[in-house]
């Protein structure tokens, strides 16, 4: 998994440490505040006192600037071409896979517990993994899910694996906390493709 | 649902509110630190400086303690009954149906959440939420789980509800959020009802 947040699109950290943290925090108010829709990079550029090129030329686009305001420790296009490498009936068990195993590395696990906790806390938190749920993910996941209710089935599935997250990683349930992965992946896997089969 | 911790097994509030929360505060203390199994009637009524036989008289014994302290808005029993009125087949819809039925009451979302987000904060709050999903919540859907991995599986669809009522109570994703009861059970029942048919 790459860091996109990490670095700007040049590769290069953007600015001063100062002023990216400064941008991410603009960001993260407009999104929470008005809404992926209607946020804009300009927006977040005079919020966060800087050109508004400037802003293009560190973090991309709207969508990609997001996902760098969030810092979650993933990036979601990698989730979503971990699912296209494999046939349609196995994606369940490949999300599963992809999902656990970026839980699994505790460095990880620690910036989407914040979120997470944040938004139980906040609203404005609420609204940023809102957007980043309805916005981001499952746009990447229902492509992989038969049916109508593609999106409905799709938002079922993540939440059952965050569930399962806070059940593993958060209150350690027993024996569901020490399962092997492999376990894990056999147990969940078939439901999250039952979701996905429509 | 009736909320067995507002009131003693006599049916009236154990002593004064000052006393009664003096020992529900002694009794989350006493099971985060020293566990559900070693912590004691005697040791809870020492910590909140009352006597011990108050203690039993008030709050029954160990276990109803327990759940007096979890401060939970409905009683594990009840959840129980309303598994075993249905055949084997039907437990997973009326799991599903019953969980859900506390959590889309306002007045019982409030408690679960505090619950959960201290949990997620603090390691005592965490141990109290494991002893009480280990030691009251699995017992009572292992039974109608199969197989040798009853346990496992019992834990995986609890912690799938849990999920679900994260990203509809809390992050509103929608279309989950607004999806009415009854497709929720019909989505998610058959699910719950895999887990428990091993």
């Amino acid at each position: 998994m790459t860091a996109p947040h990490q670095r700007g699109r040049s590769g290069r950290r953007p600015g001063s440490p100062d002023t990216r943290s400064q941008i991410l925090e603009a960001a993260r108010t407009e999104f929470a505040e008005r809404g992926y829709e209607i946020a804009s990079m300009r927006g977040i550029a005079t919020r966060a006192g800087v050109n508004a090129a400037l802003l293009h030329h560190y973090f991309g686009n709207k969508e990609q600037l997001f996902v760098a305001a969030v810092e979650l420790p993933f990036d979601p296009d990698d989730v979503a071409a971990a699912m296209a490498t494999v046939s349609r009936e196995h994606r369940g068990e490949r999300l599963v896979r992809t999902f656990f195993g970026i839980w699994e590395e505790p460095s990880h696990r620690e910036p989407m517990l914040a979120l997470l906790r944040s938004a139980m806390a906040h609203e404005s938190a609420a609204a940023l993994l809102r957007q980043f749920g309805t916005r981001v993910m499952v746009p990447r996941v229902t492509p992989s899910v038969q049916g109508p209710d593609a999106e409905l089935r799709a938002e079922a599935a993540v939440s059952h694996m965050i569930g399962l997250a806070l059940a593993r990683y958060v209150l350690e349930l027993e024996p569901l906390a020490s399962t092997p992965l492999d376990e894990l992946v056999a147990l969940v896997g078939p439901v999250v493709q039952r979701y996905f089969d429509g």
